[in-house]
């Protein structure tokens, strides 16, 4: 069976982000007001082939902590679906 | 009141993605079989001030349209919700 994923890759909380901080920083300027704790981070979308949801979400869960992410320093949010 | 928002940014379908084809092509030699259609974007997460959900998605869709994303080659899938 084929799995679509999405893995949402965000800094941890503590971990200073120093892109989010500009975006921050620059939306009063260009007229947005209100907008506040900005962090960004990365989101990945693929397709997994796997015999069960389990299995799928064991393997995306192995390749984050491998080599999607940094774990010392990033988090993953990983959502699994049946296509 | 306060929202927070996840705002994830994709390049549109057909836009070529040479960082998820990179990807794509690493894994097997890492050892990860059937992972395939891997596309990468970015994820922002921020909180928006705002009277009430209506004008605070209103204001994350001009936000989205007008500063964090390009709108001729990425798509903005947005969601918004209450503190």
């Amino acid at each position: 069976m084929t799995f679509s994923v999405l893995v949402e890759v965000q800094l941890r909380p503590g971990i200073s982000d120093p892109q989010g901080q500009t975006i921050e920083r620059a939306l009063p300027n260009l007229g947005y007001e209100g907008v506040s704790e900005v962090r960004v981070g990365k989101s990945m979308r693929f397709a997994v082939d796997a015999a069960d949801e389990a299995a799928a979400r064991a393997q995306v869960d192995e390749l984050c902590q491998k080599v999607l992410t940094n774990p010392v320093i990033e988090d993953a949010i990983i959502t699994v679906e049946p296509t």
